[in-house]
């Protein structure tokens, strides 16, 4: 059974415990509980303090205790800091002093090799036992700064804000605590997630989106501990909260060795993005990004689409942040007739009133204030960004407190400041940044902000996703059926006469395609499916049949069929004398349609991910290609990912023919989904091709491998 | 004629003037007038310096004099600061009085309309006439850090560098001397282009190409002024310097309407995008990158490759650097035995030896020292990333002057500091900056700078191109006579017969093709050129001829051309009752080959763009077409320009095929290169499809566009 996503209901002791017991508490400076302890008492911490330390009877003015045994009250958090050989006698203690969680310093689990591991599941199974949930091991330890809690061992606690930041990485946890302690940034929590042995990124994800003081939720990870629990946490939290995740280690996986098209198409890292996708997750390539998209969410509103109005005192920055919107995907806003009409009046002759609105190098506060209020009004516009150059005429803090005032009064709309230069315009990106107007020195990194926030008005936009429904004419005992027979004869790699059984037994059209061993037996075939026939040499060895004379079209009469069933066979003998194929896949032929690929392969974290593209011989050249996960997936998404491909453009009649059947690729889509859901053996399939007609959809050629 | 490109001897009277005149020199404050002067002043220029002001005696301390024909000595530059309307009296005043070059400050020119531009082509024309050279007008000024000289109004002076700043918005160049204050950024010249009415960006390119102060060259441009001048300028500049681009408005010009398939794939900032990687121009998408990639030209060597060794005390971090590293191309360097062995002997057990190394939390300053001097002596190693974490063992000052140390013994390799935190690590990025080392917040920045030197590497290490050879069997003549009777007979487009006659002439294999105007003559044409035939409607006005049963292929016998000579007729008659067709081009069926696109399309500021690519009939739907400048174009490049492209998969011989014959789709590309330089009436051609074969390559349908 999957582990439900904890929300923050259950991690509230965690958060905002009424007593906190520092195992491993230490009164001299410098050692890791010592640091702790001071942590926990400098950041104002206001409920129970309770160093544990057998060796000392008071540290750092608090009476300590030799086990938390001899604890006097109930202890909600108990934070361990004690070497790996000694964790395991002291958690089962805070279970016995029923403690509620832990937070598991100590290095030297898993993350050392199989004894570590086994010292860290042994941890877990003790913490259950007790209802006890985990944080780490291996890790730099939680904050609140609402609560306010610093049960780590940073150097630091950071300001108050609205950012809750998850990391995998307690180093990055750490360096972000402390550049941030140098910029306006502020955050609600802090959790590094060590070792994940129990509490991993979904649970805290959850909690986060459940926690009325954050506002954006911020992740490093470097992997999932479990792909559908994160899926269903982030697609639950990004409806409510911005996510924005950093995922690293894109690099390292490397590709899968596969043996079908769809495999090899598929990177080590595509079932991120995809799962990203479908999650609502806003995924950032880089640190920068991701703070930058943090202090935009956590300052500004979610604007109501994508429509950017840049107001400038000078062209070529106005120039630059066009380019970067149009790069990024964002519109710039049309205004209306009467937004044009009232620049026009008020503006100079020689200012351009048009997006972007220049006010010329000789604009005041007054102008900047004028033209903002203007633009902000328009309801063609959802967001603005303010360049003030250096100018002699420029006013920084002036235009600044104009720009705060004016944003005030459309709070709906977000608002970004670009103060291109340095100590002239410093007093004036200091009130931006006080008033929460996020300012940036180069008008890119304002646009590439704005970017995330619309990219996130998309997320919130979209309709939920409606299940498949259920089709009928469904028979899982046949598949189930085809499967064992495969595995009998000790095959993995199913035949075509096999693919296709599966094909008929989950209702999607398919060739009628069975296997003769003898020419005989494909005459009789060939007469009970019908003329004209195609012979496929069968066997899962030969990859690619046509090129060594494995296959035989367009034959009207039982000769044709009998005298090329024995070509074939003499064919594949000369080409690959060690070959004995099964037999030979007695098809018939269908009429040529518009040829697509419908693909799976299975990801280690993310399940079955499901590929749509043009198909044939060029798959892997061409390479294009749609993916989704099966799991979740709607009629809505199978048309959307039809739809992104340029397959579709032959699909909805490319010069002038006539348009294919999608619906029918969309149904036959929709089957293959199910089908891998409901046999988590399949590994890999490649369905191609598909023929696409005007009026209906058909398999030609199903290569299905099975574990 | 086209001008030359001005170098830096020209220049040197405008960078090093003996004396600078201020016309409209004013007493002031606020004025641009006293803006000016007071900067030659403050900037400490040891020349003499010359207020120009009839309304005065003294000014800032200086005699005045009511004109320049008044000054006693010789005038090396004049800036000019007088409104619009009284700037050509003043210009020729300077002619007379031989000063050498002219810094028009004044606005009111074409940025103002036509009037405007006739105003300022008038001051060109007199300066030419007197051989004085021009910056702007509406411009900045300029800046010379060496010299000193800031003959400006921009308020500040930069900081002595090494990096040349030629920038075309004057807002831009002000609030980037404003902002590098605040930084360790240097410059050694500021050039503020203005309206380009003389002096552009080429010229200023090939000055600071030749300047000995400048080892950086950074221009923010908007357009070019001559597409081959640049071409030539930059081309020789990038070989000596790095030039980084930031070119904007890309998103303005919108797509141009194209009659053409290779038209119509052409984006208004493709030929850019082409031209710069021509030239060896490190093309960047935002200001930061322009400043980061600046930085680290200014402060670091060109490393001799792009494998780059990574040093962290933190896992995180260091898989962030290397995801970079490989989205930027660039290669994660193996270690050698040696180094391996040698990080192995020293760094503590849990250390990572591979690349990333990985020095743990408690890595202090030694440990960094050894890392780093070991793996810059791998010679597999061209460059270094150190990244330091805040942790409690960090020693960022220590390290830092490590780092440095280190790094002085290698002045070959590139090092690059990254300090992932704020107070803490102060210190150490101080001492990284002062001495050099670049030195960042977040690891992706440092990586892309690299990546940026490991571009100007390749650049460098490119050999230097050959040009074309000259082919014999060219036949201008034909081409001449083939183009003045379309003209003549009122046709720009070609029809197919005389865009294979243009072939035939450039000794590019075209399949023999004729225009025949009634069935008698096509019978006739058949017997002459051969069996099989094909019949296609030869009218411009038709683009899809085989959509509309315009086509007949596959015809054998003088019966068959006849009677379907009719029935192309009428076929088109019915679907296109107001297109009277010139005729009906009979050309001999080729064998099939693979198919593939040769096309141009032509640019206002680089002219003929070539492209290649898949062809037939998905062309536009597959867009897999590379492009380059006819302009330079050499054999080696268009080898390249095929390789590039899926098409090359198809002919190397995909899935087992023969391969095909680039050698020959070579000779085609050059010969077009050829004749779309030798006639610039050729405004698009479409050569679609080539047919490709195991040994040679054909046209089968060639359209050409003529002006």
């Amino acid at each position: 059974m999957r582990r439900k996503v904890t929300g923050l209901q259950n991690l509230t002791p965690l958060f905002r415990p009424v007593s906190v017991a520092i195992i491993g508490a230490s009164g001299k400076p410098g050692k890791i509980g010592n640091i702790i302890l001071k942590n926990v008492i400098a950041c104002g911490y206001s409920g129970r303090i309770f160093p544990i330390n057998p060796k000392a009877d008071e540290i750092e003015g608090y009476p300590a205790y030799p086990s938390i045994t001899q604890v006097p009250e109930p202890v909600d958090v108990a934070v361990i800091a004690v070497p790996a050989r000694g964790v395991l006698p002291v958690v089962e203690e805070c279970g016995r002093a029923g403690v509620k969680h832990l937070i598991v310093i100590s290095a030297g689990f898993k993350e050392t090799g199989a004894e570590g591991l086994a010292l860290e599941k042994e941890l877990v199974t003790i913490a259950r036992r007790h209802g006890m949930r985990v944080v780490g091991p291996n890790c730099v330890g939680i904050m609140d700064t609402h609560t306010p809690l610093n049960a780590s061992f940073a150097a630091g606690f950071p300001k108050k804000g609205k950012i809750a930041f998850i990391s995998q990485s307690g180093a990055m946890l750490v360096a972000i605590l402390d550049w941030s302690l140098t910029s306006s940034l502020g955050f609600s929590k802090f959790v590094s997630l060590g070792n994940k042995s129990d509490l991993d990124e979904s649970d805290f994800i959850a909690a986060a989106a459940d926690d009325p003081t954050t506002k954006v939720i911020l992740c490093y990870i470097e992997d999932v501990s479990d792909g559908m629990r994160f899926l269903d946490a982030a697609t639950r939290a990004s409806r409510r909260k911005p996510i924005v995740v950093l995922k690293s280690g894109t690099s390292q996986a490397g590709a899968q060795a596969a043996s079908s098209h769809t495999g090899a198409l598929v990177g080590s890292d595509l079932a991120y993005e995809v799962a990203f996708r479908r999650a609502g997750v806003i995924r950032v390539r880089s640190m920068s990004e991701l703070f930058d998209l943090a202090f935009a969410f956590a300052k500004q509103p979610v604007p109501k689409g994508d429509c950017l109005a840049i107001i400038t005192n000078s062209g070529g920055p106005g120039i630059v942040a066009t380019d970067t919107a149009e790069q990024k995907g964002l519109s710039i806003a049309r205004f209306s007739k009467a937004t044009l009409d009232a620049l026009r009046a008020e503006l100079p002759r020689e200012a351009s009133i048009y997006n972007p609105v220049d006010v010329l190098g000789d604009g005041r506060a007054d102008r900047y204030r004028f033209a903002l209020a203007k633009v902000l009004e328009d309801e063609n516009v959802d967001a603005a960004v303010v360049l003030v150059c250096p100018t002699a005429a420029a006013e920084p803090g002036e235009t600044a407190r104009a720009i705060v005032e004016v944003a005030r009064q459309v709070p709906e709309k977000p608002v970004f400041g670009v103060y291109m230069g340095g100590e002239i315009l410093e007093e004036g990106a200091r009130i931006l940044s006080e008033e929460g107007i996020p300012c940036y020195t180069f008008p890119e990194v304002a646009v590439n902000a704005m970017g995330g926030l619309a990219h996130y008005t998309r997320v919130v936009q979209a309709k939920e996703d409606e299940p498949l429904p259920e089709y009928g004419g469904v028979d899982r005992e046949r598949v189930r059926a085809v499967f064992k027979a495969a595995k009998e004869d000790n095959r993995l790699v199913l035949l075509g006469s096999e693919g296709a059984a599966v094909m008929e037994a989950y209702g999607i059209p398919v060739a009628p395609t069975k296997l003769a061993t003898r020419a005989e037996e494909a005459v009789a075939i060939a007469e009970e499916i019908g003329y004209p026939i195609v012979l496929k040499v069968a066997s899962p060895k030969i990859i690619h049949k046509t090129d060594i004379g494995g296959v035989r079209m367009g034959l009207d009469t039982p000769g044709e069929v009998m005298a090329n069933f024995w070509a074939v066979m003499s064919n594949v003998q000369r080409s690959l004398p060690d070959v004995i194929p099964h037999g030979i896949d007695v098809q018939r032929m269908a009429p040529k349609g518009t040829e697509v690929i419908i693909g799976v392969t299975r990801d280690i974290h993310f399940g079955p991910l499901i590929a749509f593209g043009l198909g044939g011989i060029y798959v892997n050249l061409l390479k294009d290609v749609s993916f989704r996960l099966a799991h979740g997936l709607s009629l809505r998404e199978i048309e959307k990912m039809i739809t992104e491909t340029k397959a579709f453009s032959l699909l909805r009649g490319y010069r002038g023919q006539k348009p294919a059947d999608v619906g029918a690729l969309v149904n036959i889509i929709a089957r293959v989904a199910r089908l891998v859901t409901d046999f988590p053996e399949i590994m890999e399939m490649d369905i191609n091709p598909v023929f696409a007609y005007e009026s209906g959809a058909q398999a030609l050629d199903v290569k299905i491998t099975i574990s």
